[in-house]
């Protein structure tokens, strides 16, 4: 699981660059990373381009399918409302994160979406290279406020 | 609010004629409708483009900006966990609603997310012209049963 955080943790600080919150998510299948994805909000004036929502939509277009059976979504960050819907919408049957988000997490931080029944066909791994997710974070916030 | 709601449920007609489920949505400010939607998941292939997203990102682009600040959605049904996480992630004001959706309602029906308070500051009208989009939603149903 790290090998494919470490390509989100890289994906999240080519966002960070370019002046997007650093966040980055991929999706995997079989082995196989079928779509990349960082933040786009900003950049693209698109409430809802989050890291996630940007992957599982490139994925859809890559397996010409909107149902992504068999797949698993890698972000940096605890996914918002928005993502945990898109995941459960696209079928997606694994999810790993590496840090938690208190202001907006879904899983389990603002809101405990993973109790919810609708959810109960997923598998879900917190805290994978946590550490570097909350760093890169929490700098780009601390620079913001200089 | 039964004039706004009229376009969408003419939205959702439309969707239906395509072969989607029939949802439609509009994103309405200031008296003037600047966004207008129906499902699209099945002719692009894309699990996030449900009539609410593509509204949003609709208005989104109209005003060049992603905080939909005092705009209000219409959409025939109660929105799925996706579509209010994208609802909260635009900053949209009021939310305005057909019918409710069991399977996967997420105002109040499958999940309480309007309890949450991540959107204490949402104004929720639900039921305007419900049965009209009752009965398109049913009919839709039946007819892919046949």
């Amino acid at each position: 699981m790290k090998k494919y955080m470490e390509v989100a943790l890289e994906l999240a600080r080519y966002g960070k660059e370019i002046g997007e919150v650093p966040v980055g998510a991929l999706v995997v299948k079989e082995g196989v990373i079928i779509a990349k994805a960082h933040n786009e909000v900003e950049i693209t004036n698109n409430p809802v381009a989050h890291a996630e929502m940007l992957a599982i939509q490139r994925a859809a277009i890559y397996l010409k399918n909107w149902r992504l059976h068999d797949c698993t979504l890698y972000v940096t960050l605890e996914p918002c409302i928005m993502c945990m819907g898109a995941i459960l919408n696209a079928r997606i049957t694994k999810l790993v994160y590496g840090s938690g988000d208190n202001s907006k997490g879904a899983v389990e931080s603002q809101t405990d979406l993973f109790r919810s029944p609708l959810f109960q066909n997923i598998e879900i791994y917190p805290g994978i290279l946590e550490e570097e997710s909350k760093k890169l974070l929490k700098n780009f916030f601390y620079n913001l406020r200089e």
